[in-house]
């Protein structure tokens, strides 16, 4: 089984003019997540997810058997719940965490999921 | 080479009410575009995608090595588009069709990408 992979856009400015010097929301936001990763979730940057209009953007994925998930609106303030997800989906086989045990950032900041690739 | 799929969401009601009879405009857009698939490019329903504020949605997807779209906004006016873009996709390897040959639908509404599994 594949494991669980976050994909943080680090190109990200989060609606905000650019700043001169200094890492972009998208860049922090990565920085903050890779510092402190569940075993079994790796992370990986990507430059723009498309979804610059509801950045910071991420995808939760896991492989070709599991549902991905596209979360938006992140900050950092998010972190410690988007690892706590990330934990959580990586437990199951499907990626289908039953929906009390999501965090609220999961319920309520999806952009969109996309199914598994085979349907079964 | 996965072949290239188009995953629909049929139950989305695109912001309407919801009409007793009649089938709902995520269903009627799949079987606009189910009724006229180019070669190599086949469609699955999907029971919602998550993206119900930008609806009706769609995922344009190929397999590891593509990326991977997911578009929102679509009515039955796009279904020449979204078809054209589809068969554009397939004849790629990595799914990324030079901007100017993507159909303006495909420029405008997306509401995010996904790279390929495997980072190379």
């Amino acid at each position: 089984m594949a494991g669980t992979v976050l994909t943080v856009c680090t190109t990200c400015r989060a609606g905000r003019p650019v700043e001169a010097d200094g890492d972009r929301p998208g860049k922090k936001l990565y920085d903050a997540l890779a510092a402190d990763l569940p075993d079994g979730v790796t992370i990986r940057p990507v430059e723009c997810l498309s979804a610059c209009d509801n950045g910071c953007s991420m995808v939760l994925s896991g492989g070709d058997e599991k549902w991905t998930y596209v979360y938006g609106h992140l900050t950092l303030d998010h972190v410690e719940d988007i690892l706590a997800g990330a934990k959580a989906y990586d437990a199951t086989d499907d990626g289908l965490v039953p929906w009390r045990e999501r965090p609220v950032i999961f319920r309520k900041q999806s952009l969109a999921r996309i199914p598994p690739q085979e349907t079964k």
